[in-house]
């Protein structure tokens, strides 16, 4: 490898250096844990479409009228000169790239149960911290994301980010309790075998860890990582969440990268 | 090894040699795979709780009202004076206790991902395929246990069986079209790499493949290798769960076995 990655991802106002997205945080796990050289591109929402384009990505999806759909994270690797989109996408990529860089995150023969864990996770997760974190995910966004978020977001849940969980609301307490009883039951994953695990494949690092560490990343960015909700949080399942987290504090580096020219 | 290990199953009236229920067919599987000897015993429903005490097994759940609940699969492993019940637990033991019999159905590393896939697939499959084939299952049970597996099964669902999803009903055409939607899903993490594999480990056969076929066994046995809607759901993702099916074709053989003595 010759030439760092590049690695698109969206800027933010939360606390760590920008980078919030859980998204693209999980491509940022990849490269950190690969230790795979990388220099960072910020690019803002409304941007998204016409960079992909240009980098020669394809859509990762379609939109809720049934029109191409480009997301973030994406790379360009100019040492082979593909450009990859979508966060498990990129994992496979690297694992097959650059073999002898660090652990294989998805080890060939678990793709189909990754892929499993990755629907039981979101199911387990999504619902109730989307609605406890969106409203102010948006809020800490640049000016020009933060209307397009806002708009597609609200397009697609059909409701005002607003209404989604306000802070006091007896709503913002019964998804507290359904996220808590989701992560409960992705705990009992991890000892069902009669031993704590402290990771998803036992020792080893795995994409499994990334997709969960990221998304717990996001909440502590955005509730901020002294608020009462968050300490909460980090109380249960024994604290076994916060010693979770603490084995990947030494991959949390965020390259201070430069801004998209559009 | 010197004994067969006894392994207790509940009979019906299926077509395969009285064995039809998908629990206690992921124990068989197992079993099978792994080629370690064992001689069946055939337990009615309400006889279950009497005999798991006998042999020593705990309770695998509570029920509704909070009760110690015993449940099939189990077995009882001479050779160890070991009882195990719950086919997950016993695959574990069987991996732990015979680790030269045949393939490891859960690789330690993979323990957490296989308890991801379970409740991933479990969330893809039961809620259809139960109301679609829970009430000729009753139909073929021997009276003791119908009458047991009718008023335990009412009182969770709170339905009776013939509400479930009645021949010819618009309700059960929307449960096939959800099904099919879940098998789907289940499809797409066979092939989410761009590779389409036969097993949910690639090459390698695994507990998480134990799971999905013995869920599909069930159906073929309740609704009839014949049937219509069978022969219809074995045309879903281009003929690819025939496919899968086709490769446990060797590991269906049932003991024929004895009556348990109460």
């Amino acid at each position: 490898m010759s030439e760092p990655i590049v690695f698109y991802d969206l800027p933010g106002n939360a606390a760590k250096d920008k980078a919030w997205s859980p998204n693209t945080w999980k491509t940022r796990f990849c490269l950190n844990i690969k230790g795979i050289p990388y220099k960072t591109v910020w690019v803002e929402y409304p941007d998204i479409a016409a960079l992909s384009k240009k980098v020669g990505l394809s859509p990762t999806d379609t939109d809720p009228s049934g029109l191409p759909h480009y997301t973030l994270p994406a790379i360009y690797d100019p040492n082979t000169r593909t450009a990859v989109a979508e966060s498990i996408a990129i994992a496979r990529y690297l694992d097959r790239t650059y073999p002898s860089s660090g652990p294989t995150l998805i080890p060939k023969e678990t793709d189909a149960l990754h892929m499993a864990f990755i629907q039981a996770f979101r199911d387990a997760f999504m619902d109730d911290a989307g609605q406890l974190v969106l409203p102010a995910t948006c809020a800490q966004l640049n000016p020009r994301s933060e209307a397009y978020f806002r708009r597609t977001r609200e397009e697609w849940f059909k409701a005002k980010l607003e209404d989604f969980a306000p802070a006091g609301s007896e709503k913002r307490e019964q998804h507290w309790k359904g996220l808590e009883k989701g992560l409960h039951t992705v705990k009992g994953w991890l000892e069902a075998d009669g031993t704590e695990k402290l990771h998803f494949m036992g020792d080893k690092v795995s994409f499994a860890d990334v997709y969960a560490v990221s998304y717990l990343l996001w909440m502590k960015l955005i509730l901020g990582p002294e608020s009462e909700e968050w300490m909460n949080m980090m109380r249960w399942d024994g604290g076994y969440w916060e010693r979770f987290m603490a084995e990947f504090d030494k991959w949390e580096t965020v390259d201070v990268g430069t801004a998209a020219e559009m």
